[in-house]
């Protein structure tokens, strides 16, 4: 998808996602993945001194009466989707994606684990990255749903970058893992080369895909939204890490794909046949403890510049 | 380097090893990574009934008779290394890699914890993969030491596959990880195009290398081994996923790269700050359970071929 400005209405974004499931309905598809937020601009990318200020972009129902088009004409069409938008529960806010049936019931519900950015106001930035601030971490941790002949996790953004989502979804049976993100051009959260945050995003999708044996579907915001540009990179990737299909400009834009279920299969029976090679009993420190043990302090000891 | 044949006496191996460590220290190098298995053929691709047959494949004392002359020569030059081979202990068998100090004392040894193939014997195949057999799955898991002015972690070929290995290894304080490994082409554990192959070595080592902010050292045996062919594909990975060096060729090869370590404290200080994003509470299933929940049995189900 294009990016959303500021200004634009949601029941107008969501026109754009009614033209764009049915033209992946025409195409014969059964599943549509929209990006993550897609209902408005990346408003974390602001800091909203005033709480009211930032109430817009929540939601508190879903469907929502914006969003009721898009629910009624996927049913009419007997299309399953996904979409992220932000939610606003009794108990928290947070960075959300929902995953519909072909006959619009919502069937599985997925709060973001990995929040990037930082919390405080960092206003000498040329955009802030406020998820840490507008966002609880995920009280669902990952899971995963059947939907039509297959298992379907949902993942958010940051998630791509971690191994432990993909993992932690194929454990509990994942055959395809569908995300939405908006990934900002230049990243100010890692100082590289900028051409180097494609072929991260890539990357990412790429080994999660193949050391899990299963399809991932990435759905980007592209291009500009009131100038800020995000990078875009839409692409659905093969068990194999193969890129079956991307994204080639920053518009809305439609991408199909057969997805062969069997292609995981192969490669979870063969090369990742977890059941006959993982070895949990070295793999406790993923989940005892948080950062490395005996590191040097982040920023300090070694001087030399990055080159 | 090259392939070793069965015929290959272990002094000649060496005397390889000799002049490759010495080609390297000429270039200024101070740690040099040898490959998985370094001082025989990979005979678990072999069948042995009798196990008199297999004990010439390993050693019970490390330096041995043979590999004194690189040890030797390692200490004369100050350099320390790394290399692969079988060790038989009072316990058991393991497929083992030893980290060996400036002064020639061994500082760390790690036996391999995913084993890849199988233990029974499949003569229909054109070449067996019997590392399930002839050794043991690891007794150390995965470990880290400090050489030079850096935090070293070993790990052995299918490791490289697995997110979990470079996980681990980096929350164990790891900024280098070296790896040998001996790849056959094609692989008979995974029925996909050949061209893969290579692709998903590299996949695998540049994610690890991006996603924990480390170097990766891959060192493989490449080419011919009596008519058994190994895919090599030896290179240095940067913590940014980049490939830094890569050998041209399949045969005895030196790569030299001067590694920045500051460049993964970049991608650990930003990007993936542990401390600032892991959520462990979500990461339960990697160590809790071995295999897929409600996964169809592997083979079964779904019937269309692979495409």
């Amino acid at each position: 998808m294009a990016g959303v400005s500021l200004q634009d209405r949601k029941s107008d974004v969501v026109d754009r996602m009614v033209s764009l499931l049915d033209r992946a309905a025409d195409d014969g598809a059964r599943f549509v993945a929209f990006p993550e937020l897609a209902l408005t601009t990346f408003f974390p990318r602001y800091w909203f001194e005033d709480e009211k200020d930032v109430g817009r972009f929540f939601e508190e129902a879903m469907p929502s009466p914006e969003t009721m088009p898009l629910f009624g004409r996927a049913r009419e069409r007997s299309v399953a989707f996904t979409f992220g938008y932000a939610e606003r529960t009794a108990q928290a806010r947070f960075n959300s994606s929902i995953l519909v049936t072909p006959d619009g019931s919502i069937a599985g519900r997925y709060h973001k684990v990995h929040l990037p950015g930082h919390a405080d106001n960092r206003p000498h930035l040329p955009f802030q990255h406020l998820e840490k601030r507008y966002f609880s971490v995920s009280d669902t941790g990952f899971q995963t749903w059947p939907l039509l002949d297959m298992q379907v996790g949902l993942c958010i953004c940051n998630d791509r970058r971690w191994p432990e989502t993909y993992r932690v979804l194929a454990l509990r049976g994942a055959e395809l893992v569908a995300l939405g993100y908006n990934t900002p051009t230049p990243d100010t959260d890692y100082p590289a080369p900028d051409h180097l945050a494609m072929f991260h995003h890539l990357l990412s999708l790429q080994a999660g895909a193949y050391q899990n044996g299963l399809w991932v579907l990435a759905a980007a915001k592209a291009g500009w939204e009131d100038g800020h540009h995000l990078m875009g990179g839409s692409c659905i990737v093969a068990p194999t890490g193969e890129i079956a299909v991307r994204a080639i400009g920053e518009g809305d834009e439609v991408l199909v794909y057969d997805c062969d279920l069997n292609l995981g299969r192969t490669i979870r029976d063969h090369i990742f046949d977890f059941a006959a090679h993982r070895r949990v009993e070295h793999y406790g420190p993923i989940v005892e403890q948080t950062t490395a043990e005996s590191a040097p302090a982040p920023g300090d000891a070694k001087s030399r510049p990055v080159s």
